[in-house]
């Protein structure tokens, strides 16, 4: 297999922008990537599209093409990747595996979703079609129950407390307040978290991720021509997708998750690295307790220690382990099918040092976790600086 | 690249399920092809899994690992492709380019669709969003429509008439008649289909193909490793998917498609062969003309001779081309994700000689070609006998 290398980056800012549809912010990001990597549509070999519920969102389906050819790629493959909230961590690791096996040289994979043209109770529907629809769903919970009972097992297990969970809140709004491509910058206290309106408890308002509009896309390409497109490219050292049982009531274990563990072990294998080579991360935080958990599954802290060490400071910007340096899906967003992408780009611009005043000391190798509905989906992904 | 074999194949009947959902059928389909495999769900190292709209049609999203797990493999990678009919051809078309370039040896790609739950005019709308929601089907096009578009184009540059259109329809519903499988086992006549009731002039209701319920799967592993699961494989001959703009009027000519035609030059070119050289072919007729058009650019006939061609009798069973002795989309029918998975089946059916009274005399090389909308997606496969 070859070395595969992330050569270009782009991506819109998240938020709610009425008026904007799904195919213009995906050609949006789409651009500012091909103009990051110096290239052009014709160099671009494959389209890997991640989305999440375009039909259910925004009343289209067959988006490969659609996004593909109003890019300027006409008769390429374009397949679209559909993983939940891991659709296009999913899309980049087959755009990765197949360069890397000399399927192509070069190929964009790119993220959207258009969130905020529904109401917020009918994007809770179609978020909750990620879950099992025969079982968990149709028994009347939603993701926020769903992560809220994940949450509530987690306490009573390891004693993990509400102000833990604020503490990853007020971290990740701290660090998006930096972001000027975040959806929600405002900084919060852990007495204002703590004390939030519950939405499932133990989780509160801002316990939960946002619903967003978004778009984020790369470019890779064999290691070896990465000189072509720029002289900032990172290197894919390791990469891994798993999967899991949709229902939690299937799992043996509601406080870990199977597939985490399972694709940073690969990934950790393949870059031969141990968690404590991983110099900062972004991590899928579509709730509080589900950053707490990551750290945990990811090997950066014990099993049941995710609360303490979120506490702790270690995970803050200064800390021993920054994670969410962007923000994460707390106060970037979540546009569920873009995030994966999104933070390939994060991880982008930390290597490169272009992250302005969120900018880390160390930041030479970072890992990104996307995960896929309560679980059933896991990409991890260790990035490099080129050296 | 490996020599790329498929080793084992099992699909559901298609038909109209009430009471099964699209889980159960695509377990069954799962089963029967492990089976038929020799083989059991700790050999497989990827799931790959071509579904349209589960979500929209079923409320079920996130659905390769909902459907991996349950079939008991737990942990792979597991992810959904979704590029509108040819779904299952593109999870198919990645497949085997996995495992041509070494990521893995042995993996499933299975296709589903449960359509016949929602009512015939809600199934037109979600197959809709296959086209260009914010142009021709905002304009009020449905397939139906945008494919009798095409067929009046074609009769007035061609001459193509209802009479050729008619003999597609009545050679593909004698051919399901033998398929004890297909959905539709009715046999017509000439007049039937010509004076059927219209449903997009000229197009009638034999002109249409059917909606349905189904599921098809198929293994595919190292053409060295063949015999460990059977002693009929096939080998990928060829294979390649192209794409193209969604909206009929993006494009310079509605009357033949470029991704047809791009997808099949680089599948001969991969399995050194012409046109001539195919034996038979599963061709993915959604509507009568779209048979025709395919015949003209896949190189089996020149261009505009695709309705006299087909009037000839030349895609019979018993013609130099055979086309869709399995009855096609027409009778056999067509739950859109499963449709292009299981032409690789009936293909399979085929070059084992286990086609029974459909057996055709000349079998050894097969090509199935699955169409995405009105040509925005098309994958070519040309399958041969092992020898």
């Amino acid at each position: 297999m070859r070395k595969v290398a992330v050569v270009g980056a782009g991506k819109t800012p998240f938020g709610a922008f009425a008026g904007r549809d799904l195919r213009s912010l995906a050609v949006e990001a789409g651009e500012k990537c091909l103009a990051n990597a110096h290239t052009q549509p014709g160099q671009i070999e494959a389209f890997y599209l991640g989305n999440f519920a375009g039909p259910s969102f925004a009343g289209q389906n067959h988006l490969a093409p659609y996004i593909s050819t109003a890019l300027g790629m006409r008769g390429i493959p374009a397949t679209r990747f559909e993983a939940a909230c891991a659709s296009s961590g999913s899309a980049f690791f087959h755009a990765v595996s197949s360069v890397a096996a000399g399927l192509y040289d070069t190929v964009m994979v790119l993220g959207v979703e258009k969130m905020t043209s529904q109401p917020t109770g009918r994007v809770t529907e179609i978020l909750a079609a990620a879950g099992d629809c025969s079982g968990e769903i149709a028994a009347g919970s939603t993701f926020p129950s769903l992560f809220g009972m994940i949450a509530r097992r987690h306490m009573h297990d390891f004693g993990t407390t509400r102000e833990q969970l604020a503490a990853v809140a007020v971290k990740n709004h701290e660090n998006g307040l930096l972001n000027p491509d975040a959806h929600m910058r405002k900084a919060i206290t852990i007495e204002q978290a703590m004390n939030a309106r519950p939405i499932a408890e133990p989780l509160g308002l801002y316990d939960c991720s946002l619903i967003s509009d978004g778009a984020a896309a790369v470019i890779v390409t064999a290691a070896d021509n990465a000189s072509e497109y720029t002289d900032k490219p990172a290197t894919v050292l390791g990469i891994a997708q798993a999967s899991d049982f949709l229902a939690l009531d299937e799992k043996e274990d509601i406080t870990t998750f199977p597939a985490v563990r399972a694709a940073s072990r690969k990934a950790y294998a393949m870059a031969g690295m141990r968690p404590a080579d991983i110099e900062f991360a972004e991590i899928h935080d579509c709730f509080t307790i589900a950053e707490i958990i990551a750290t945990e599954d990811l090997g950066f802290t014990v099993r049941g220690n995710g609360g303490p060490f979120a506490r702790s400071g270690a995970t803050r910007r200064g800390g021993e382990k920054p994670v969410n340096a962007s923000g994460g899906l707390k106060s970037k967003g979540h546009p569920v099918g873009a995030t994966g992408v999104a933070q390939i780009c994060d991880l982008m611009q930390q290597i490169r040092c272009e992250a302005g005043p969120r900018q880390l000391a160390r930041h030479a190798v970072g890992l990104a976790q996307n995960l896929g509905g309560s679980g059933a989906t896991c990409v991890v992904t260790i990035l490099g600086a080129a050296r």
